[in-house]
């Protein structure tokens, strides 16, 4: 049998006899499927609210320069608190928002992602629960699960608002221990007054975690101007991936009372953040003036985009983001395929007859616009 | 009252007025202190477990260079998936381990403290209870109360062996989901042998963790050996922070079976290694050649501190990894304080009698000895 030894085998993959069913995995893992959109190559990607405009070659030559500085300790355990990233957070927000804060107002994690984990781990987990007002971000629910805090959802309106009074409503009725509010909200793009807000912290028993990962990109107030007033319950989670263009160097941090922020030393992994992490952030905070110029940019791109969309007969959803929700498919998983065949990568995120599209380059949401307009004439529904 | 207002004030920090007391924190959060060795800044510092060798010039500007290229795309978010980097651990565990591994096989994430979390999150949880064998790595119990997985512990033998009898029996008395074996041990120092590791798995009703942080030290076959054999069992946990000195680098990662690291993906937050990390990672293996030898120096380092602690009179535990445990110190504390006056940070592990030094550069390591010879005759109580 000299033939079969001569054979090429490709060799077998150790373990590979197994599948996940097989495993002692918990209940609640079970039937489940990984998180994440499509991450495809095509010529138009709209689809993850990135920030579209690429790092200036300042910025990129300042990391670089931050990793040379960072690597030379790449042996050694990084800050484990993050002293010095936290406290040019801390100016930046101050800067940001109007409201004096300090190194003790802010934590910092790889992404809000982790920031929101951390949070429920100190404030959910087994026999409590999150409330959040749906549709919204849909790592929320994932997060809880895999804290196993219990998920409880209210809706918003059919317009994708919230009604306040509702909201109040339902904390009572259901006294989470964590309430989400996305201001503004993804996906639905609107923001939540600090008025409403506060009626929600008021009715709240346990904490309220603002979440502002995209709040550069609103004229409303920061939810920060309501942590001194409610200490034990006021959290806003921030991200750099969005307004600071920064998704790929992960840094989520959040503003809460020093309490809060102590709190999480207590659930954060040692040595989370690493040095390359931290060195990166801080040179992206150093040119934060240039960055955040294009957030004006982006605005005015999402207020020419909602006015062509609804020129077109497209419905679409009030946004402060960099972002738009819009709609009226009649079978919206098909048309985001013909988008897609089209060249141009958007995201079904689930609700019936929408799509939502991210704000690109010019160029960029000019070549959506085209393909929009084309089937508008063809995947409409009727005007409710 | 001109002057009051003249005066200089320190702006309150906004929530200030609380403490972590007054929060709606988890019960079983209440009273804990944030883990963490002193962060102190003498001049030999012999206390974590780093590896003393600093990155190479090369290395340095290598990861320098990766930033720089990774830095083009931060507005974009990185591969969730980190396969470029994964294929490359594969390569390396499969060449020092002569287990041919694919990238189905390994999974990484911000230090193997990410790792463990990740893999309780899948099979540990309420309800489910994890056993280590104590002393060994703290972060376990931790890591294990921060999924709200029971905590289990069984003791090490006198001079902090583990008996592979007394395992198995443990074991199937308490059926614990996850069962965690330390090879090296940390802090104790010696490896378990894999026909030790086979009866452990062969008990284990659920999975079993082999924590390999400090594998390249040892000359013990690695145990993803038993991968193939036992794929809805063994995992092994490995990290770069020791033999690779990547300690502020954080890449921790695990090889397993295929449908295991499928799993870690229903728990792992979407992008959460950064384009940096992954980049760096990827620089640090590229030069694992000159990063590795550097192993060799540690071991034969490691050898001669054992040799003068015994010459001295210390008891000195087995040690496999780049640190040595020993004793007999009347009053541990009190001598760990005694190191620091003498400008020498090594580490109480909360061993009663005993203390862990991590193995130096050759005049650190002399630095230390110094200072244990002059207390070996004050501070040493009877031979047992």
């Amino acid at each position: 049998m000299t033939a079969s030894r001569d054979a090429v085998t490709t060799p077998a993959v150790p373990g590979a006899s197994i599948t996940v069913d097989d495993l002692p995995l918990r209940d609640n893992l079970r039937g489940k499927s990984a998180y994440g959109a499509p991450q495809l190559r095509v010529r138009v990607i709209l689809n993850t609210n990135e920030n579209p405009h690429p790092p200036s070659e300042q910025l990129i030559a300042d990391v670089a320069e931050s990793a040379r500085a960072a690597a030379q300790e790449l042996h050694r355990y990084p800050d484990r608190d993050a002293v010095a990233l936290r406290t040019e957070l801390a100016a930046y927000l101050t800067r940001a928002t109007g409201v004096s804060l300090s190194v003790e107002n802010v934590w910092a994690a790889n992404g809000s992602n982790e920031i929101l984990q951390q949070l429920l781990q100190a404030f959910g987990g087994p026999g409590r629960s999150a409330l959040g007002f749906v549709p919204s971000y849909s790592m929320h629910p994932i997060i809880s699960d895999g804290t196993d805090t219990r998920w409880l959802e209210a809706k918003r309106d059919a317009d994708f608002g919230l009604d306040i009074d509702y909201a109040v409503t339902e904390i009572v009725a259901t006294r989470p221990d964590v309430v989400f509010v996305t201001s503004p909200n993804n996906p639905t793009g609107a923001s939540i007054p600090n008025a409403g807000l506060r009626a929600i912290v008021e009715a709240a028993p346990g904490i309220v975690i603002v979440d502002e990962a995209y709040g550069e990109f609103s004229e409303q107030p920061s939810a920060v101007e309501l942590i001194d007033e409610y200490p034990a319950k006021v959290v806003v989670s921030r991200t750099m991936s969005k307004a600071f263009a920064f998704a790929g160097g992960r840094l989520g941090y959040l503003a809460a009372s020093p309490a809060i922020v102590e709190a999480l030393q207590l659930v954060r992994l040692p040595y989370h953040l690493s040095v390359l992490t931290q060195a990166a952030a801080r040179a992206a905070l150093r040119h934060s003036t240039e960055t955040l110029a294009g957030v004006a940019t982006i605005v005015a791109e999402r207020k020419r985009v909602v006015a062509e969309l609804a020129a077109a007969g497209f419905d679409v959803a009030e946004s402060d983001a960099n972002f738009v929700l819009f709609g009226r498919f009649t079978d919206a998983p098909a048309s985001w395929r013909r988008y897609l065949d089209n060249g141009v990568l958007i995201r079904d995120v689930g609700i019936p007859g929408h799509l939502r599209v991210t704000i690109g380059l010019r160029a960029e949401n000019d070549a959506f616009l085209d393909v929009s307009r084309q089937l508008a004439a063809t995947d409409l529904g009727e005007k409710g």
